[in-house]
């Protein structure tokens, strides 16, 4: 099976794709750009959206759901916005099809058009402020901490399975304060929630920091982000997290009555993580023998493979099997007896590696005899024979090494790649051949920056959030600058 | 708060309307149609999805997710399918909006025509069916156990909150069987896990039955439902299973090679209950002072309320509240302390009883002296006075004794609406003037059902799925039948 993923080093792109395919986590579906998300896929997904929610509520976030569909109107309301979201988007004009009259299938019906042409939501700012103006009067009503886990569409032109489609799966949280400090410091919450999950959960090193102002969410006045480094040296952007000011409450009139009794317009946040996390999650760790998943999201953790030549072998070792199969789900590990007779345990072997299983364990007759277990371990690809005797523990104990070595290996290749840089032919030399991550000085003009991106398809990744407090010339056009700022190209 | 709320007596669609605006569940959006569900009336929906999904899961069954749009032609594949559900729906035309060349707004792009038309999914089997025959080849891919949790649009021209929206939240299961009986077990075992899950779960009494061919859905053979009766007397449909044949594997080209090495068509169900179950656990329970909410799906099983009369004393019952809550939480129970000081007593009662929160406990300063709390109960309206003494483990029985008893409630309604008549007389009244369920005598034809619906708007709500064995004589033909069926005006 695994023979025939492309290697990483030969064509990355190709790899990644194969990888999506073979293990079983999505494919492309007949309608352009929309994928399908596999069971295994999903399984994945719903850890990850399972966490996430805990956390959102315990910070305080409540769910809702408002529609999927938005009034055209709607967009043009925030006049930075409609620039930014309403254009490549899918718009539903008519709400009736009929049979061909030449009884050739069904056709549009042209009399159902709609008076005006609804939306397919790319982002729900503008329905919810304005539902939240219903919702808002006095300081009493706020804050309001609200999140929805919902499906969003932008029509791309060039997808990728997870990392850019035009229907993809998120969660969007949208909240209303009283002021412009408690808005700010829900967005820095946020941003630190993304954080420990993505690093704790995912195994996943991420610089937290703040857009450029041509980096930044169509309407917001502060984008801060979470972004990772890929194995092939390029950025991703794993989450954002946008303070909007006044803006939408300004755009859908949302005004309260605050304790000294003066109408306000109300303080926004908006954030967001999508399906692109799982892109993130493959290529961070994952090989050239397939998917790598850290054991915390990992929905089987340990798999379980008998070897056996009849009948009476295989029922001696799925006796033991059993045994541990018990044990290991008293202790809340996520474990599975691969007993299927229609397949060879060399089969076996290269699905699960494939499909990133933790840890692999073997026992065959020879086993029994020793009272051993063979264990493999997909982050490592190391195997060893361990006795029976306090297999479990060894087990509880390994899953946790494994979730930290994911990390480190990850954060040891990020610093690997992360060259600071003091002038422009050194930059090229980076962005170009190395890959990774440039820092180096900008003046902070998006003249500056969008010069650097046509010359090197490099983008501000992100604003360190820490200050600088040393000055220096910029990289490009030698003018003073006060900050050092993470340069690369990215997904 | 209470007093705004419609009296059931005066006008039951009024109250409904009332109440789910009054109990913070949903609301009517900006978009025609489309609902906005409210935190609250979300947090009971993610209740239902959660216990539904652990129960799909013990079943076999695993979640993935298929795409929002289906290609128009997909729709006319399936003969019958296309006449159930291609022609009210919402249809994507273009994917690009523009400025407005006079300024004024956006307008969409003509230049971005889809050169196919999209449907907004009203029901996935087609997308799914195409997907399938790209997962399917041998026996050894069977039984695929697929469930989705998405949302769906049907173009409804009179809508109702939960009840009949344009877009809905649901899940939909779509199995694939090597075999008819398997595919039949499937839809049969479904329909136990829904009527498992709305008595013991929404405590809502239901008849497990098959749909008469009239109000089959759109592609089965066979449809499998569960029926509820409301308050008013009108049966409510809360779950469907449905036995496809082999329609979709037909009208998609889904064949596997068999054991015996034959290429078969496959056989499937698909089956889904939605949002509507919320409007069901509304019109099952509630009263006219607001929702009664069965324990088991209660986002808050237990509130308590201090009443004081200055800060000493205000203290000294929050002591004793945050000792209950944390003793409460320990065992499981979903507690709230509601020390707000924004609201008198009064007030939070009303709101509780009006959000449906099955027990109150109100402590004052003299229940302090005494030792004592006061309890209410939602679902009787009841007041006692009770020691502290063991309180928590009168509660944890309490919740238990309110599950049963809105069961039981729900259950001796349903029976004491249930008419069993052998006379079109005897009919007419049942269904003009008393309510409930008729079960009488059909022929078995379309025919009749359709005249019964012309004269008295009921529809024969199921076939009872055990077989009669007496003979009789057709309601309204007269002529020889062999089956009594559900009759009754419905939802």
């Amino acid at each position: 099976m695994a023979k025939f993923l492309t290697k990483r080093s030969e064509n990355y792109s190709q790899w990644y794709n194969d990888l999506v395919l073979k293990a079983d986590l999505a494919e492309n579906s007949a309608v352009r750009g929309s994928m399908v998300i596999k069971p295994y896929g999903y399984s994945i997904w719903e850890k990850i959206q399972r966490q996430l929610d805990d956390m959102f509520k315990e910070t305080g976030h409540e769910n809702a759901y408002f529609p999927l569909f938005i009034p055209k109107s709607f967009f043009s309301k925030e006049a930075s916005h409609v620039e930014g979201f309403a254009k490549e988007c899918a718009v539903v004009t008519h709400y009736r099809l009929k049979n061909d009259p030449d009884g050739k299938g069904i056709v549009v019906d042209e009399n159902a058009k709609l008076e005006e042409e609804l939306i397919v939501r790319p982002t729900s700012e503008t329905i919810i402020w304005d539902t939240y103006r219903k919702w808002i009067q006095s300081y009493r009503d706020l804050p309001l901490l609200i999140n929805q886990w919902a499906n969003v569409v932008r029509w791309e032109m060039r997808t990728r399975l997870f990392l850019r489609t035009a229907e993809f799966l998120w969660q969007e949280g949208h909240t209303a304060h009283a002021t412009e400090q408690e808005a700010i410091a829900e967005a820095r919450t946020i941003l630190d929630v993304y954080s420990t999950f993505v690093e704790e959960w995912m195994a996943i090193p991420v610089h937290k920091g703040r857009k450029s102002a041509n980096e930044r969410f169509a309407g917001a006045l502060d984008t801060y982000c979470i972004e990772a480094l890929m194995q092939d040296g390029k950025a991703l952007q794993a989450g954002t997290s946008h303070f909007l000011g006044q803006n939408f409450a300004k755009a859908f009139d949302v005004k309260f009555l605050s304790k000294d009794n003066k109408l306000e317009y109300v303080w926004a946040t908006s954030w967001g993580v999508s399906t692109r996390l799982m892109g993130a999650l493959i290529m961070t760790h994952s090989d050239d023998n397939g998917l790598v998943l850290p054991p915390r999201l990992a929905p089987v953790q340990v798999v379980i493979v008998p070897i056996y030549r009849n009948d009476e072998q295989f029922e001696a070792i799925s006796r033991k099997a059993n045994e541990i199969v018990k044990k290991l789900r008293s202790m809340g590990i996520r474990v599975r007896y691969d007993n299927r007779d229609t397949h060879k345990p060399g089969f076996k072997f290269a699905e699960h590696e494939m499909k990133g299983v933790p840890v692999r364990l073997a026992i065959g007759p020879r086993d029994l005899e020793n009272n051993t277990v063979e264990l493999a371990r997909r982050d490592t690809l190391e195997k060893e024979f361990l006795q029976m005797e306090g297999l479990e523990t060894k087990i509880e104990h390994l899953l946790e090494v494994i979730q930290k070595n994911l990390f480190q290996k990850a954060l040891d290749f990020r610093e690997a790649n992360t060259h600071y840089v003091d002038t422009w032919e050194e930059f090229k030399e980076v962005i170009e051949k190395k890959g990774g991550f440039a820092v180096a000085y900008w003046d902070g003009t998006s003249e500056t920056e969008e010069k650097i991106k046509e010359e090197t398809k490099a983008t501000i990744r992100f604003i360190p959030l820490e200050e600088n407090t040393e000055e220096g010339r910029c990289i490009y056009s030698g003018k003073p600058a006060t900050q050092k700022v993470f340069f690369a190209k990215a997904y």
